[in-house]
Parts: C-alpha cells; structure tokens; sequence
C-alpha cells in the first residue's frame, strides 16, 4: 500500500510530520511519499534510521497555509502538497492521502481534485469523539454549516459504514443531534431529517441529547457541520478548561498538593482518553477516495495514528461500501 | 416586593420550593405567594419556623406536568399554579414570578398571559454559564430554534442590560457563537447576524469560538436555542462525564485513593463552581414582566437563589430598561 503524507501540512510540520512517517513504516507495512520542499524533508530524514524503500518523496515548490483562502488556495497553488498528494489520490497513484494542514482548503480540495462519490451530495467531516464507552464518530465536523435532510442521511450511511470496518464495531447504533428526546423536539433540519432517518437509516435510534454524547450511547453522532464543530470545540474547551481550574485550586493548600501528586500518573492516564493524537485523524468521508485530515497541531504519534487509520480505511474498502449503499439506498431521494 | 412562586413545579417539589422559600424571606426583605395545593403546602409549611406576615399560600387546584403539551397545557389549566401565576405578574399583583417546571410551558404561557415587550420579535431564556472568570449569560438557551438576524441583535441587547444590571457588571462584552473567528466564517443565521451586530450592539467583540466559551472572554454569548440548548447540555454532559471516569480511574491504586480523599475538599470546592444551584434560575428576557426558570432539578437553595435573582431583576428595573433600549434602536428593523 503507498500512502502519501503532506510534508508541509501542520502546525509542527515538516518536523513531527516526518518523524511520524518514520514511526509508521517502522510499525506498517506499507510505503510513504512524503511531499513538499525535497531540502527541507530530506534533511528531516537524515535524523531517523529507517529503510530507504518505504519512504521517498515528491518535491513540490509550494504549501497551502492556514492564512490562504481554502478555494483560492486550491485554485492557485498547483504545485502544492496539498493538490499533488489530492491528484495522487485521483490517479490512483497511491491509496491515501494524509495532511494535517488547512481543513477548509483539503475539503475544497478534495472535492475539486479528488471528487466526490456519486449520489452523495456533500462530503463530510468524521471525526472521533471519546466517550465514557470508548470512541464514537461525529459527523459533520464542520464541513457543510448549512444542510438539507438528505445531507444527514448521508451522514449517517457513511459514518455508520466507517464506524462498522474501521472500528470494528458491529451494527453501530446512530443518533442525532437534539435538544430533547420527545417527538416534536427540535429544528426543522431535525425533525425533518429524524423523519428519512428512521426510514433509512438501519439502527437509527432518534434524537441525542447533547448531555448524553460524552456518555457514548451511541457509535454515530449526527449533525449539521454548524452543530458538529461547536460539540468537537466545546468538549475540548469545557475539558481543558476543567482540568485547569481543577490544577489552581489544587495549588491552595499543601495537603492538595500532595494529593494531586499522588493522583498525577491516574491524570496522566486520564489525559490520555482526551488526547486527539491518540486516535489519528479525520476521514473525509463522501470523497472518491482516501483522503484524511491530520489535527493542526499533530506530532508525530498523532500522525502516525492517522496513517494507521488510512490503511483501515483502505483495506477495508469503505469507499466502495459506500458506494454500493449510496446506489442502493439513495436514488429515490436525490433529489431532496 | 412580592414573589409568585410555583408550588406545584419542579422534580422536587413541593418540598424543596416550600423549603426555598423559607430561606428566602429568612435573607431577603420581601413576601411570598406560593401557588398550589392548599393542604399540601400548608403541611410543608408546618415543618419550618418562620415569619407568618412573609408567606402566604394561594389555592390552585391544577398543575402543569413535565408529559404536558406546552400550549395545550397552559390553554387547558386555567386554575394552575402556573397560569396564576403568570396572570398576577400580567396584573401587577406580584413583581415576579419563579418556575422550576415544565420550561415550554412557562415560555408558552409567558407570551400568552403576560405578554411580550413591544418591539421585540421574541423573547428568549437567558442562562448562567460558570466560566474560569465567574459567570457569563447565554442567550438563547433554548426557547427559540429557530432564528432571524432580528432575534440575535434583541437576544444581544437584552443580554448585555441584565449582565449590566444584574450581575453587575460594567459594559459587558457581548460574542457570537461561531465556528472560527475568521471573517466569512459561520452559516448564513451568523454571518447576518454579525453584520448587524456590528452595527447595532456596542461591545459586540464578533465570533467567540465554542472552545473559547469556558474561558469566559464575553460576559454575553448569543447563538441561536438549538446551539445554545446544545451548549448547556454538552457542557453539563461533559463535565459529569469527566468527574465520573476520573473517579473510575482513582479506583484503581491504593496510592490514587489516599490522593483523593486528600483532595476531597478541593473536589468539592471545584463541584461548587459547576453547580447550578449556586447561580439562580433562567430569566425569560423579553417578556412584559418579570419570570424566572429554576432549574427542573432545583432543591431548595436553587429555589432561594432565584428568588433573590428575580428581586434583583425587580430592583434594577431590567423590563423597563429592555423597553427603551429596544425603543431607540429597534424600530428601523422591526421588519426584518
């Protein structure tokens, strides 16, 4: 399997990007093309003992920034990390692409290089949600702020795919995203939505209640791309922000300070459920291919995990699988 | 001053509300209407020690249940504690009146019976959100899912005079829930919103981040009552959550289970600063009067801190100052 890794993509790239294909070609079998400035990567690698089979790379002379605009981007900067890795994909030169760099221009790029699956009208993100239970999917990230019905179908026939092979998890039970389990609760997207849900969505169990989502009572959490990126950044803010407060008031007393001392490998352990880089990255899920998004601020294990997550992606053919379910489920509805 | 309060509404009611209102007269200069079953009030009553003159019970023969329909219920129960109660604040009988049940149907019965301020479109239910720096105020919470520009611009207004005037604080920074901060970020509700925000609401600093939240970087956070419902809840969700695999996980060492019963006292204080009931209940801003929400789970010292936070509402004229503010700078928009 040869995957390709933006070289230049990340808030710690190229350093911990690189590193991370080193780890991954040590624990994988598979081959990495690592893109981007061919100096740059090149003295990276002369760091790390590694077999020189499994990693190569494609010199590309320029990088999407976070500060570029995401269609503009794409459009202009051809010879980019981003757009070479995102034609590798469509050319079937390789089986997955992975970059941790600019979420908005690899979407837009995914969709103008790569393509999407036909009968899915919009792509979305997937992202890992850890739970009480262990992880569940949330899609849409923050793809499509605006979304009809049909998208959160969508949504929940992908994700529901995805959670099942890539996880490993059978029947994946899937949700969405509500302000109340009562029939009438909710939007016009929710109510409209839950309505197609419960008549295509196998193991679509209704509405979820924002305060049970951490409780992991379901494998598929579904929104509006809106919705999904305020529940992805508050988790992360309200945890965060928990975890701080709870270290200052730790800070008061001499007894609390050896207590937490006694507790600090239980929070080490604790940290380790929340940390993102323990679960690798973001499919986009819709796209005619293998395409993932890394975190912004990935280190090397982080993108090494979204390596890892590639190779399920792939082996486990969820592209096509969604394509055999988009045919079968979808045509009535597309034009919704 | 005089306060309604719903005898009959709430998980635990009768007892904790009678029991809240026994504190309440005990700490605050007013008198207390408790609506409800007669006997079953009085029997409450008989367990407490306290001033005759300062409470008073007013004879309702029905309640409004959570199962009840909003609408339905309060068009049906005529003679409940709930529809009396707003009936007296419509006729000036009482200064305000305090809910710990069913919250559609206190919204509902709120616009029917007291009526809305002139001018503005709707009135939304305004929460406390415990932040690293004390308090903020959501706007909307959950009474509106469905949103115009119009709507943010008075939930902004309303929420930046009872910020000021009740919690005391000087021009309070009003935010708009987003998903970046970048200009063209958000759907179409925000990005309209933000365009008259800017115009219309002085301190409006733009797009917070939903991560961002918890820090407390606006005393305001406005968003449409779906976003704001899932805010509420997810942050509830989260921080059970945490609390609850954090104990889980001091379970498992000798070493971790001496540290935390060291840091018991901590914990606690830490709890405190989540806990609900330390902050009162959910203004209805935007109605003709004064109504306050407790929480549905409200024990008596929820109870009691809502009745304090109507008299202040009360005192500082909140109803009366959202009528002129809404006359000067809502008119020219009143179509939109």
């Amino acid at each position: 399997m040869r995957i390709a890794v933006d070289g230049m993509g990340g808030d710690h790239a190229p350093v911990e990007v690189v590193k991370g294909c080193v780890y991954a070609i040590n624990e994988l079998d598979i081959e990495i093309l690592i893109l981007g400035k061919k100096e740059v990567l090149e003295t990276e690698l002369t760091k790390y003992q590694f077999d020189k089979n499994k990693i190569h790379i494609r010199h590309t002379n320029e990088a999407i920034t976070n500060e570029d605009k995401p269609v503009q981007g794409i459009k202009s900067k051809k010879d980019s990390s981003m757009v070479v890795g995102l034609d590798m994909v469509k050319n079937k030169e390789v089986d997955a692409f992975i970059s941790a760099g600019n979420t908005g221009a690899l979407l837009a790029g995914s969709l103008f290089r790569v393509g999407r699956i036909k009968g899915i009208d919009r792509p979305a993100i997937g992202s890992v949600y850890p739970t009480k239970k262990g992880i569940s999917l949330l899609v849409d990230a923050g793809a499509n702020v605006e979304c009809k019905p049909r998208n959160l179908m969508e949504f929940s026939l992908m994700g529901r795919i995805y959670v099942e092979k890539v996880f490993g998890r059978n029947s994946p039970k899937v949700g969405i995203v509500n302000i109340g389990n009562e029939k009438g609760k909710g939007n016009q997207l929710v109510k409209d939505s839950s309505e197609l849900l419960f008549k295509k969505c196998p193991n679509f169990i209704g509405s979820v209640e924002a305060r049970e989502i951490p409780d992991g009572i379901v494998d598929v959490i579904v929104c509006d791309g809106f919705v999904g990126n305020v529940i992805l950044k508050l988790t992360e803010g309200v945890a965060m922000n928990m975890l701080s407060m709870m270290k200052e008031q730790f800070q008061k007393k001499i007894q609390y300070k050896i207590g937490a001392i006694m507790l600090k490998p239980a929070f080490r352990e604790f940290k380790k459920i929340l940390d993102y880089t323990e679960y690798g990255g973001a499919p986009l899920l819709g796209v005619d291919g293998v395409v993932i998004k890394a975190h912004g601020s990935s280190n090397a294990k982080a993108i090494k995990n979204a390596i890892r997550q590639a190779v399920s992606f792939v082996e486990n053919n969820v592209v096509e699988l969604i394509k055999d379910e988009i045919f079968k489920t979808g045509d009535e509805d597309s034009g919704k």
